[in-house]
């Protein structure tokens, strides 16, 4: 849910930004943004409307300017939000208390690629599609696809996953080291290029994921795949969910390295076979899955998961060997935002994502679906399986009254409903503004540590203020 | 190099121990061990006699007693120190400042196992082996094998990792949570068993690798694997150093999913094969190798990697595909340390690591051969390779002037070559007393960053004091 704007006005003396601007702007290149179409553009990522435009935006060319702005926020007390490609979906951009929203996007340099080491260095503001078109060459890719174009600096913030954290890892996994900006304007470096360390902290996993709130990611050390040599993509219908799990958790246990492996319930089906015009589907439980490896192994995978679907009555396994097949079937499959809000003829959609033991997902996403349908409301559900991890896109209808409020209530009993089973309110969209209300009820007292760290990196509480943390005794 | 005993000596009341071993007591259903035999006992880990006996050792049997401990060591301002198995290599559990150490060992219960979710929580106390023989009857297996018997709790404040980190991960990528007792005596649980999360800090990373500097790890939550249905294994000897890292690069590149891939040098195979009585092996670079999966999956794995080990001039590809063959192959790599020690006839050994990027790692153990030549030491050298971490034997005769300063210096600039070359002065030991003075270098002003942690955690300094951080102007 929202928080009460009243509990997240303005706490620092908005008047002050006029002084600060000629500052900023000196030490700048790039001209700092104040008109209302700006400040309205950087308001908002691509959730809810929820949307608060922060009092001036800044483009930083290089870490040097990132550091000035960031000492002069500091000094000034002025709160500064990070923003990559503005497609987060939990309110983390949101300028809830104004400041200064900085855009990393012209930091887009692919400073290196090391094709023998496996891993590359890019300034935050690269956008993944990009960096994975310039690997192509080398024979390589970075695995962690959410979905949309993000930045790398965002999925950093975020710690982003997406459909191939089955095999692959989550950005935990894959990110080396970071170039960050201190709330103070420090420029330091966390890790190294090495795969695995034991000297110190862990700071670059304490900084994926912090969302904004302890400083600014502005380069990112990134580990990378051999393309496969082969690829092959299949899907299965089954006749309830129970089954397509079941067989799910078979394939984790039997170490299948399945390189994807998503979920769609029979109401995502629906929406996904009427937008994408999927021939040979039907509104039924459904596993989408790709393999990777030598065309022996992937062909091995492939007939050891067939095996287990028809074992646990899936029928309609169906192949999808020919590249441009495999490119309409994953469409589709990222088209299901698109499919779901054209399924919605004008009403809104609310996202919302829980992430629990894969032994309990199948109980987690039956409590789930008769919840929707106690609810009233439309909510296809979608997602990476192997996980555990699943989506709900919540259509409402925001000129109904109490509708919102409803569907919000909804994705708030996911959250807890996942927690009650022993998992996460959110696997990978974040917490930013809507999730707060669950913290405590996640991690109880360690969210006293989680304050602890934040004021001592960030003492005077400007970084991306009133996300990820709800209002502690000492905040 | 060990810290000079003039700044880490005690800086806390010393008499106060006695008033404070009667509420200590009363605190534990054990008795407080406080002769001099068993101080001596808890005084070093597995590393260099480097040996500071704490004041008094208490033996835990529960989260409640741990926490109780801690709030009387906080209040009384002594040091704690948490022992898990004692086989920590950098001086981790040396009571150099005195105070008490927390021996979690009676701590050993197997709370939970999940076949279904793939997850099992145990207290910290618990060993390797022993998780690994309960586990097998349900046909899974935890595959962080640092070759000790370590306790999972010890890996866990260690970062452990080992040969099976290439194809598994290490303790970051194998722990889903913790139950952690803070400083002043707080138990709380991080994480939760969902496989990622993108909620709030990630304080379980954060205490993976903390050494004890930041609370005691009490719990833990792990991943599991299934047992591979097939398991082969081979070795590969190379007439260099660079040809042997040609081919495990390769290997790497082409995304052959290998389970272990460990190399050898020759001085370090002259010792296993006298050792270990091993037929058919030369004192030549070699790799060590083993194969994960279905059986035609691992008979495919293993002809890629011949046919790269032959077109780098790589001889004798030798399989051992029984059972017994392979556990007689993988005792020889375990035994490498007292190997070592054999061939060093009396003389002491310091066990040093460090890793880099794997684009590297030949250029690394090059250059490390020759320093070792010209330093007049032995030191034989063996390695997780598809990591680039890798460990040196460095034998010296503690009779001898100097030679231990040499040993030092040696290890010294082995980390600092590491770091050079992007990597890090640990990928596994981790940082205890020996490798403080290479902290600054690695990590820059991030040290900082980890020095504020720690004021934040513990802001007495009670916790395994002058370990992994070095003295920093504000502690």
């Amino acid at each position: 849910m929202l928080p009460d704007p009243a509990t997240t006005a303005a706490c620092w003396p908005r008047a002050g930004i006029a002084t600060l601007l000629p500052a900023l702007q000196a030490a700048l290149r790039e001209p700092v943004l104040t008109s209302p179409a700006a400040r309205a553009h950087y308001g908002h990522g691509e959730a809810l409307p929820d949307d608060a435009p922060p009092d001036a935006v800044v483009r930083p060319r290089d870490n040097g300017e990132v550091a000035a702005v960031a000492r002069l926020c500091h000094e000034a007390r002025v709160p500064l939000i990070p923003f990559g490609a503005g497609t987060s979906v939990e309110g983390q951009v949101v300028a809830i208390q104004g400041g200064v929203t900085m855009d990393l996007s012209l930091m887009d340099a692919i400073l290196d690629v090391s094709p023998a080491a496996l891993d590359c260095r890019v300034q935050a503001g690269v956008r993944r599609l990009r960096l994975n078109e310039a690997l192509r060459g080398d024979g390589l890719f970075f695995p962690v696809d959410p979905g949309a174009d993000a930045t790398l600096g965002g999925m950093a913030a975020t710690r982003a996953s997406g459909t191939g954290a089955v095999r692959y890892g989550t950005m935990r996994e894959n990110v080396l080291g970071l170039t960050v900006v201190t709330a103070d304007g420090r420029i330091l470096r966390t890790g190294t290029r090495a795969r695995k360390s034991a000297s110190g902290y862990d700071l670059t996993r304490l900084f994926l994921g912090s969302e904004g709130t302890l400083g600014i990611i502005t380069e990112v050390q990134l580990r990378l795949q051999g393309l496969p040599e082969a690829v092959s993509a299949a899907t299965c219908q089954f006749p309830s969910v129970e089954a397509a799990l079941e067989v799910a958790v078979g394939v984790l246990q039997s170490g299948i390295p399945v390189a994807r492996m998503e979920f769609a319930n029979a109401p995502q089906m629906r929406c996904c076979i009427a937008f994408s015009r999927l021939e040979g589907l039907e509104a039924l439980p459904t596993l989408f899955l790709e393999f990777h490896g030598s065309p022996a192994a992937v062909e091995e995978q492939a007939l050891a998961v067939e095996a287990l679907a028809t074992g646990a009555g899936g029928g309609g396994f169906a192949w999808a060997r020919r590249p441009e097949d495999r490119s309409r079937l994953w469409k589709a499959r990222h088209d299901a935002l698109p499919a779901n809000l054209a399924h919605g003829r004008g009403r809104a959609l609310m996202g919302t994502d829980a992430c629990v033991p894969i032994s309990e997902l199948a109980a987690c996403i039956l409590e789930t679906e008769a919840d929707i349908a106690a609810t009233g409301l439309e909510a296809p559900l979608i997602g990476h399986v192997g996980d555990g991890n699943f989506h709900l896109g919540i259509l409402f209808d925001a000129a109904v009254p109490g509708e919102r409020e409803r569907a919000q209530t909804l994705a708030h009993r996911t959250g807890e409903r996942a927690i009650r089973l022993g998992g996460t309110c959110s696997g990978e969209h974040g917490i930013g503004l809507h999730k707060l209300d669950l913290m405590a009820k996640e991690h109880g007292g360690a969210l006293d540590l989680m304050w602890a760290i934040k004021r001592a990196f960030d003492p005077y509480g400007i970084m991306n203020p009133g996300k990820l943390l709800p209002p502690c005794d000492g905040a």
